[in-house]
């Protein structure tokens, strides 16, 4: 199908886009407001983290068939509890995408131990699962992967190389609750997985309570570990340990404090209860888009590995932008033209609120300072990246920064306004074939 | 004045305490219900540290006169910050009282350095500023004191120590929210201070949002720190970092996220704007209490220090049970009577969720095993509390032993009902005069 009409909006011609609005779930619910003013009436906003922090726990549990899920203040924390259930600690290494979010391998640094990347699927932005042996050194403790944007890395042959090496993988699973491969949920695949629930229901994470988050694993020696790591002052907390050693730590664990704000958990508990719906419209929603811009030039639609079912959805719908279809188009002229018509595309992650660093507008994290120099952690010249951190060179890591120069990412939709796919991919499509007016 | 019923009502007599109710205050306000309720209405409970989370830190750092104020997830979070902002790494000593709250201290295992543990002034049940050089070596490199109960430490001794020494104070004032030292409020004395918010207003702490805290400093560069240590992501992050090597950090600081949730820090805000009330109502109450109880046999009211002011309290009004007086009656009976009584009154602080451990109802920490015995707290024999650690031995610490086999709390109360005090105080008396029964 041909564009209708051929005169950019970014030139001054009409909008592909003319719905006033595209999505039309409601994200915020009367029932959150209620349930919050209850508790707050009620003084029911502290808990030794029984109550709503437990019935959300067992909902969660429940919902990705894990076999313990422990709620915690933010999603960072989790992977925090995580990355120490699993004993990292001064002297290992954790292999961890180039690209992602920070907080995902910071905690990493916080144990004393160093972060080491590895190339992404520039198919996907996920972790390579070839380059992931090549990383691995005597001192490697942990393969941590993210499920960036809820799309599903690729978890056979990752757990294969894990497998054959000994070594244990941590999900950061923030952007994708409920998706799977091969018919296991996220966070159960790996020894470990951590969940964010942070931001506002509709545009924060696919399970959001403001700030709020999850930890799932399968193993009990896990779950013990992280209930001591942040869990001091729980209720009954030494009752749920069962391993004598961690028992010998009674009453307190080690002596820290993870546990969620209730008001959080209770808004995440009542949107926890829609997800299932969320993820069939959303999947809905993106199958339209993608099947619609698999015969537009200039875009590749995200790959998804066979076994994997993507769910939940974070930080956009990733594509691949192809600047070789449209004449070499700058990306950021093409996300101007499709913007002008009513599509918000943009040229990658995280970067708007940070600005432009060391002259790439999404930074792979070997280009960090404190990453690609060290940084003295504790001062007095101590912590993990400081002596003998060789830091990284500019050039390390070419497919990640290839692929991130490509990247692009498409609104995700839940329920879409009749007509709204379409109106999209029709600004996909008058770009398309209009670019040339923007050479 | 005797009391006028000698017959105990532990023993069958009419109970000293006939009000239905102690306390008139309202500590849940409808502004708080309201608040909140807005805010959910408005999908405005996720902030990148923004809004709420910066009026909160302005009316706070005004309240207690700091030039810095950071609002956290909880109170915990804020020590481990300022134990970090101080340099506190692996190889490191920090000074503590052996008698606290396990999360004042936590932290400073999980930044790899080692408590070493203090006496507690058997009067106040403070950190005991002549122990305090005593324990001070090469490795020291903080010294943490905690204002127990509201009660102040005895600064200006404390403070002419660390300052001949040049070690840093940081000041736990979780309890504590605008009690002051010789005309300073505690937070910015030392070099640093953490506040929790945590729990329920009227029962938790001070000033209390189910779970926030608040870091406060006097310093530039301990504020930064903070920062980089766990705001990643915060609105404006590196326009607060003035510190070349900070800025250097850009755009993430270290990679972790501590900030509250916006629903906490709303109710805090509330709670703060009336604690200057709440703490002249308590003080009061404190005072004619404390008063009551001078010429009453059994009962030392709690000393304070020349030079402090008290304020927020809680945990309780700690006093010190003189069994001397009573013919030896054992602690536990004479709480169980004033109890009978209708005088809330405990032995101890924080035991009864936690039950008897290592004999002891009230735990000195120098008895708890991971620290009297050392821990693998990264797994492999790493961490600070393995290598080398000697642990202590349960005579260690005699003074606070000593103190704690003493330490009543009786309940604190804002707003006493009429009568409240005076039945109170006859059922001290009562038990006083009456407690040969009981032997």
């Amino acid at each position: 199908m041909a564009s209708k009409n051929g005169k950019l909006a970014m030139l001054g011609g009409p909008k592909a886009v003319t719905l006033q609005r595209l999505d039309r779930w409601e994200a915020m619910t009367p029932e959150m407001v209620q349930r919050v003013r209850q508790m707050v009436e009620g003084g029911d906003i502290s808990t030794q983290g029984e109550k709503i922090a437990q019935e959300l726990e067992g909902a969660f549990a429940e919902f990705i068939g894990a076999s313990y899920a422990v709620s915690q203040h933010n999603g960072t924390s989790t992977l925090w509890a995580s990355y120490f259930a699993l004993g990292v600690g001064p002297g290992d290494e954790v292999i961890h995408p180039d690209f992602t979010w920070i907080c995902s391998f910071g905690p990493v640094v916080y144990l004393g131990a160093r972060p080491v990347f590895c190339e992404i699927d520039p198919k996907t932005f996920l972790i390579d699962p070839e380059d992931i042996e090549r990383r691995i050194t005597p001192r490697t403790k942990a393969i941590s992967v993210v499920h960036w944007g809820g799309n599903v890395c690729d978890m056979g042959p990752i757990m294969e190389v894990a497998n054959r090496h000994g070594i244990p993988v941590i999900e950061d699973c923030s952007h994708a609750h409920g998706a799977s491969y091969d018919g296991k949920r996220v966070g159960t695949i790996g020894a470990i997985g951590g969940f964010s629930f942070q931001g506002v229901p509709g545009r924060g994470k696919p399970v959001s309570g403001g700030e709020c988050g999850m930890v799932a694993t399968m193993d009990r020696r896990l779950y013990e570990r992280v209930l001591l790591f942040g869990h001091t002052g729980r209720a009954g907390l030494m009752d749920r340990l069962q391993d004598p050693a961690h028992r010998r730590l009674a009453p307190y664990g080690f002596g820290l404090n993870f546990r969620p704000h209730p008001l959080g958990a209770a808004i995440a508990q009542v949107q926890l209860a829609r997800v299932r719906e969320q993820n069939e419209k959303r999947w809905a929603y993106v199958q339209a888009l993608n099947r619609g811009l698999e015969d537009i030039p200039g875009i590749d639609p995200l790959y998804i590995y066979p076994k994997a079912q993507p769910a939940g959805w974070y930080s956009g719908l990733q594509a691949r932008y192809r600047p070789e279809d449209l004449g070499g188009l700058p990306r950021e002229t093409y996300c101007k033209a499709l913007q002008a018509e009513g599509v918000n595309v943009r040229a990658g992650a995280y970067s708007d609120a940070f600005g432009p660093v060391v002259g790439a507008r999404h930074i792979p994290y070997h280009l960090v300072p404190p990453y690609s120099r060290g940084f003295d952690f504790y001062t007095h010249g101590r912590g993990p990246l400081w002596e003998g951190y060789e830091g990284y060179a500019p050039g390390d890591y070419p497919q990640t920064r290839q692929a991130l120069s490509r990247m692009l990412q498409a609104p995700v939709l839940t329920d879409p306004e009749e007509g709204a796919v379409d109106q999209m991919l029709e600004g996909f499509r008058k770009v398309a074939e209009n670019y040339r007016s923007l050479l």
